[in-house]
């Protein structure tokens, strides 16, 4: 017997695992409920599996730099089949590692789906047993679903989502991507450095159409460079498989490509319907299942001690913004916050080719900008990788945003959410000195530039 | 006729040359004097060059860590010539455009010697001609000389200093490096990516002998793994050009190691003495010239209206220490700045293989601190590169110093300069959010760990 409070998390992604381990730290008595893998979409089919795949590419792109200045020369053959092995041997280690710190922390883990909510018990099936567990706080963090469309769907054949893409043991030799934000990108950048044929479409009138449009000039070119046939601004009427196996997508205008395999990467969906939910107080933001994320209040409750965190809540589609939640969400159930919800600036970052961060806003027209180029930064030149710029957004004479695009871009990310964080002013920016020589120091120069209007 | 104040600067490395553009922002009267190339021996014959050559080779780097887990095939071949042609140019373009800046903002610019200083007045010798230059201010950017000692010294032949080394068009087949500090590490990492059989000797117990004892160990681990014969504490004998062409170096126990060339990289000496200084005030570090550092006040001067920026002042032998330096002295010379030069912490990197990142205190015995390991981040296991670690040093539950060691290290050098800086609380780290995946969160992971008590 046991007088904590209780506390079941739904959904073992960053958001709820990271809530369990709060919870379990501030003394609750804690339930994780997981269908599939610990981790989340994050860890299996998104950002981590992604980073290993372009990691193991990575010597192809600073070969490919390097000999296009006639700088060297020679051949880098991922073999694709073994670095998937190793993922997997790396993915099943963290999913044990993740496993053991519950059970250190005294989280009980049950496997199985959330099939009802009723007001203090959550019901989770799993195969045909039935269990009804009860909680004084619940805490979902449910994720999101790849989006879709009709016409525009994974059907398992040549038309595939991001998960099986990941998986690939051997590169296409010609590839479709719909959908150019950071999954698209992405994938992008490491199937054409697998030696794929890549081509990148989107509706938006621009890559990475969530960034700067200035940013989305840069990611063009650098990739119409490389080879990548980048297409924003077109419409995809279909995307099916052919009688041959292939992957045809069909453009507005009836242009056609075909290619080996084609994969849909065209945003995420809510994945919030628990028969329950809605009469337990839940608030939805739409009547549609698509866009029904949960609504939640300044202290990330949907319902009188139900919380929403992560992607089903709709704020910020990120992983570390789950986590940031998840822990928020554990602790104020446990009493130890009673302040709304504040997480100040949340980073994005892209790690293909080029790699994208950017913290709070984005330049606007009329916006105070002051900003940098790589081609003067002696990194980015020695790596023959000059494309690109930092660029601030200045409110009131203090750092409002920072977005970068570049040769390690990346790298830049939390030290642009602590000046973000904090307004730095120009002085804070003068007075700190930065290693030399370094990439930060092109977010330097950006901080000291000359400010200008964004026309 | 102008009525400014006249400021000299000598010496255009980054120190002279900050001083200089900042004399002129100021609106000085301002002449800078420099009797080789501008940028000193950062861009000419240190930090730059070495990234050059560092991220020329990287590719090789890569592939190695790849193809020593099996994931990847290949051969990657720097063409060290071209290599070579292209820092040249790039070299080349960033003395035009320091010339071109100097030049825009009205800096004079004169080529020469440094012959005597007398009250103010500096003498400038060039080929036969002798010009007085008055000044009202002047600030002294001397830099530094390598160290040498009789038995070891450069002789031109097979025994040489940094810049030849730097300079190499083909790769020596076998390399003795003495002194196992950045230029040794970084040099050594180079040599030995492009195939030299590269032996790494120090007086020192330790490897990196400056930094954190637990991050020599990393660097000894992961350059022995990778076949570099590196050999701390023992002593140098005599390292000579032999009969036959080769460096020859012979240790203390008389044991010898033959090698195609060596280089000396054993830190630095003072490059201080210039007549009439002392007549003027400038205090001395030491009578002995090797040790002759310009001692400055809290206001950066050696004698009155005298500034010693950057090396030659001893106090932090690194670039972007002496910028900051050089830009405070000329503000204070113009009055701009009235109080005591604090420039809060100066970051230090290595960029070889492995990283190393370093601000504020080194743990001690005795000395709270908090630690995490790579080999759980993500992003380091994805590149196959997961040796090493992140410590923070804390003082009265603040951050008083960060060290890491490890893939991408140098990355972190400004978030950990901001956090020294400001003295974090473990809150505070605990309240940013960190993007994920990414180095950082290894920094974080020291950040929020167990705090316990060095041993």
């Amino acid at each position: 017997m046991t007088s904590s409070k209780r506390l079941v998390v739904v959904g073992a992604g960053p958001g709820g695992y990271e809530a369990a381990l709060a919870g379990a730290a501030a003394g609750l008595d804690v339930t994780l409920i997981e269908r599939g893998k610990l981790g989340g979409a994050c860890l299996n089919w998104g950002c981590i599996p992604t980073k290993h795949l372009l990691a193991a590419t990575l010597a192809v792109e600073c070969l490919t730099a390097q000999a296009k200045q006639k700088l060297a020369s020679g051949t880098v053959t991922p073999d694709l089949a073994a670095v998937q092995a190793k993922k997997k041997k790396l993915l099943a280690a963290t999913h044990n590692a993740m496993a053991a710190h519950l059970k250190k922390l005294g989280v009980r883990l049950v496997t199985g789906n959330l099939t009802a909510v009723a007001t203090g018990s959550a019901e989770v099936s799993s195969g045909g047993s039935v269990e009804h567990i009860p909680f004084d706080s619940l805490i979902l963090a449910l994720g999101s679903r790849p989006a879709a469309f009709p016409g525009v769907k994974p059907d398992g054949k040549a038309v595939l989502g991001v998960a099986p893409v990941l998986d690939f043991e051997a590169a296409p030799a010609s590839f479709v991507i719909v959908g150019a934000g950071a999954i698209g990108l992405e994938i992008a950048t490491i199937y054409h450095r697998l030696g794929t044929k890549v081509t990148l479409v989107d509706a938006a009138p621009r890559l990475a159409p969530a960034e700067d449009p200035d940013v989305s000039k840069v990611v063009a070119q650098v990739m119409r460079r490389a080879g990548i046939d980048a297409r924003p601004g077109v419409k995809v009427e279909s995307l099916v498989t052919d009688e041959n196996g292939r992957a045809r997508l069909t453009l507005a205008g009836g242009e056609t490509v075909v290619a080996d395999k084609a994969l849909i990467a065209i945003g995420r969906f809510a994945a919030t319907i628990v028969p329950g939910l809605a009469e337990c107080g839940a608030m939805f933001a739409d009547d549609n299942p698509n866009r029904a994320w949960l609504r939640t209040d300044d202290t990330l409750q949907t319902a009188p001690g139900i919380y929403a965190v992560g992607d089903c809540n709709g704020r910020v589609l990120l992983a570390h913004a789950a986590e940031s939640q998840g822990v928020y969400a554990a602790r104020h159930a446990a009493g130890l916050e009673s302040g709304p919800y504040a997480p100040g600036p949340i980073p994005g970052c892209y790690y293909g080719s080029p790699e994208i961060m950017r913290v709070g806003a984005i330049a606007a027209p009329g916006d105070t900008i002051s900003e940098a180029a790589f081609v003067a930064n002696p990194i980015a030149q020695a790596h023959a990788d000059t494309a690109g710029f930092a660029r601030v957004v200045w409110k009131d004479g203090k750092v409002a945003g920072i977005t970068a695009v570049g040769h390690g871009a990346s790298t830049m990310g939390t030290l642009a959410t602590v000046m973000v964080a904090q307004a730095w002013t120009r002085e804070q920016a003068q007075a700190l000195v930065f290693p030399h020589p370094g990439l930060d120091e092109t977010l330097k120069a950006a901080l000291l530039g000359e400010m200008k209007v964004k026309a």
